[in-house]
């Protein structure tokens, strides 16, 4: 089995391709069977919070799950053709306005994590976007259709608790992490 | 296509296996191509704090990323022969103890929630673990080699960030649905 190098400069075993699917290919390293999304880039997640301590959610219905789930605004970076390049804050920014039609003035990176690293190697990078102002409808591209919802940071547990809808555990995961950043700069 | 219906009663379409593998299936919705574990039972992860207030972390070498990962105690229930059964709680009850040594006096569940609802139907049962007592030496069932980090609840984020290992976000939801928790029993 040939051998290539992670960002450590560790060696580890080549992964060898089960199938390549058009979106993810399944692959098996040393037996471990796991997917990885064809763009391979970060996935974005954005923590935006509104100047009155409201954070902005998606809701939408996710076929893996076949349900609808409240999550971050999020998306991938380069998975529109001519932009595969784009870097993760102009993705991040894009999204946001495609999602929800906010524009943000102040972008905080939050720091970057793996969603499930004993199923997949997709990594998603947190951005905090403050001084929101809507400039659009959102709503998703087209193909999406996502119900935008705005509760108080503050409350936004007991919401989630409440609203009765499935949750992604990345929207727990940036409340925690804008939470640090925010304490951070009071302390 | 066949439909079936989800917990809402919702009638969706039926996957379709593309690749079924030994432990994961890649299936397609709609042309929505994603991953599933075979066991079909969701993944257990422990926020375990110990009375001095440390909260209990493993890190492991994860193939699908091919580099070390700081996470949750957690692991899948149902899957060891002949405890296909077994409920979400005994299941965290037993991966605390194979992976770390710990048993704990009091389990409260903090909730649920989908790693990546856009990749994988993979969701995790979340449990608050207080009143531990080491009782093994840990470390994982004999295929795993972890290593067991207890850095202080208070700084850990700060720890997280110049341990300069690459973190799983359940970590960070599971923090942040802790939190929540043990604040709403003071107020």
């Amino acid at each position: 089995m040939s051998e290539e190098s992670n960002k450590n400069g560790d060696s580890i075993a080549q992964a060898t391709t089960l199938l390549a699917g058009r979106h993810v290919t399944l692959y098996s390293r040393n037996g471990w069977e796991f997917v990885s999304r064809n763009t391979h880039r970060p996935a974005v997640g954005i923590v935006a919070i509104t100047d009155d301590e409201r954070i902005v959610l998606v809701e939408q219905y996710r076929p893996p799950v076949g349900r609808r789930v409240v999550e971050l605004p999020a998306g991938l970076a380069g998975d529109i053709a001519g932009h595969e390049g784009e870097t993760l804050l102009l993705a991040a920014q894009r999204e946001l306005l495609e999602e929800t039609g906010y524009a943000a003035s102040r972008w905080t990176e939050l720091g970057v994590g793996y969603s499930s690293p004993g199923l997949t190697d997709e990594s998603i990078v947190l951005f905090l976007a403050e001084g929101l102002q809507r400039v659009e409808a959102g709503g998703g591209d087209g193909t999406e259709s996502i119900t935008i919802h705005e509760p108080s940071l503050a409350n936004v547990a007991e919401w989630l608790a409440t609203h009765g809808v499935a949750v992604d555990l990345k929207l727990w995961a940036g409340l925690f992490a804008a939470q640090e950043v925010r304490r951070a700069r009071v302390g």
